[in-house]
């Protein structure tokens, strides 16, 4: 069973997927479905062939699929469901199975930009698809129940709230001073410099002013690209590069793989955004110290404040100084 | 260091509390800050008495304080801060550090439910504060550091956004209808049944239609009263026995002390709310399974949109079935 139901309170949809419940849950290393299956293993895989550099498979557990059931129960009124349309797949970051993200080799994250651009493309090119959600969990802290090395994408048919809010106040802030604000932001940030961690030539790093997390970092591409449809090809080798960088210095910090959520922000593929969306890719590790976590608890999850107990300022420097 | 930071994306505040990062992490049962004092210990404890029903004191890590400093980066733009203004409480549910809260008896609950009041009333008394947020932290799993029974109050400068956005929902709902959208979406669990859970004399428990947790639970007030100040004797008295009835329950469901997040909600302290703020308690308990924890990564972290793998209707039947 999947639909998505709504909230009549905070006026957005919830996923229902029940048969996640039953989804492969830390299974042996030899039973991966992300390894490459050799075609005389016994025991087949996503990827039935020897060897593959980035494969991008369909999610066996989708909470949003093409064709998805009719809600059992809809009112037109305050019990309101609509059938969970979309498309969920699993982008593999390579066939080695226990394999250290940031030590595989620039090309790779090169690799991978081109990927997620491919499937932005592709998937937002479906009318179903409002939004094209690309995005990482990483760690057994954050839930991942597959180490495998892999992200996700999720088609929403409809732009998800907290993307939804962003959009709102950089359409708002636009219709008041005729910018985007993520590009404000960007440059404000820059001025002040506290806050900075790392640049390349076309992307910038920093922990944001507003920081939920106590390492969050943003990647901002420094020109005012919607999405990765709009990336020449050295934008993407950029970002690849950028990733890399990213991923080595929060190695770094704690000399182990920080767990974190990896959120690609862009513009939605409903066709709105112009002149307002901004490229970015947020992370967020639930490490406050490199043995305790932060816990999203009573004021984050009941009424919606965050908690932050690191200052932004010193995360930056700590992320500056560790490499 | 503390102070609230403005998010000029999400529009809300973010609260920063630096000195939290060194608060007491789940100290030796001998050294609990939260267990009555012998005059004669030589380790003191916030409640220097021997023994106690339920006691109040201050947080002695306050994310908010009442005089806290000026923040040191408000450029009055894109960076904008104030002081972290406000209150954090904790509640001590009883003096006996080792209870099992679901079987203290049902007069505890009730004595819980007056001193809650008391404190509504209180707090909200200072201008300061325009919302008086009671909630509990329940289990290890969802982040809690001292094991002694407990909740906490925050009493915020604000409204928080996820209350925020609620009341507004209400409010908009009664311009339309003329009716306040909690009676109306009581009214509407109450006729359907299938997610009602418990009901006693003045309050109904249900599994919400659109639930984001397994086993998420409402406490609504039949009667429209917005807020503890309304609570007559008897409604006090009557939650008491319905929060006793909760707490069984999630304690029978899987045979352990289920954790969770409670979250009072109700009518806002700034002067707001009228004929559509609605007394209610959510319950948000993180287990999906017996085994199994509900982890929000990345569609519900980095998008805002939550996936439940659990049919509302089912996990109502469970709790109704378990006692």
């Amino acid at each position: 069973m999947t639909e998505r139901r709504w909230d009549p309170f905070q006026r957005e949809w919830v996923v229902t997927a029940t048969h996640r419940q039953d989804r492969t849950f830390k299974p042996p290393k030899d039973y991966c479905p992300f390894c490459p299956a050799d075609p005389d293993d016994e025991v087949p895989t996503a990827v039935p062939r020897e060897e593959y550099d980035i494969a991008v498979v369909e999610n066996a557990f989708p909470s949003l699929q093409p064709d998805p059931p009719e809600p059992a129960v809809d009112d037109g009124d305050l019990f309101r469901a609509k059938p969970a349309t979309g498309a969920c797949e699993v982008v593999l970051f390579t066939d080695d199975h226990d394999a250290v993200v940031s030590e595989l080799p620039t090309e790779q994250f090169q690799r991978l930009v081109a990927v997620w651009q491919d499937r932005y493309r592709d998937l937002g090119a479906d009318p179903d698809h409002e939004y094209v959600y690309v995005f990482e969990n990483r760690g057994e802290e954050i839930g991942v129940t597959l180490e495998h090395p892999h992200g996700q994408i999720y088609a929403y048919p409809f732009v998800p709230p907290r993307i939804r809010r962003e959009l709102d106040a950089s359409r708002d802030h636009r219709e008041e001073t005729g910018e985007c604000l993520f590009c404000d932001v960007l440059a404000a940030e820059r001025d002040d410099g506290a806050r900075i961690v790392a640049e390349t030539d076309h992307f910038t790093a920093f922990v944001p002013f507003q920081a939920r997390y106590a390492y969050e970092m943003h990647v901002y591409a420094d020109d005012h690209l919607p999405s990765l449809d709009e990336f020449e090809g050295r934008h993407v080798d950029d970002l690849g590069r950028m990733l890399k960088e990213v991923l080595l210095r929060y190695d770094a910090l704690f000399d182990f793989e920080l767990p974190y959520v990896m959120a690609l922000h862009q513009r939605p593929t409903d066709g709105s955004g112009d002149g307002y969306a901004h490229f970015h890719i947020e992370f967020y590790p639930p490490h406050r110290t490199a043995q305790k976590l932060k816990h999203l608890a009573g004021s984050e999850r009941g009424a919606g404040t965050f908690v932050n107990n690191k200052l932004a300022e010193a995360a930056a420097a700590e992320l500056r100084e560790c490499l």
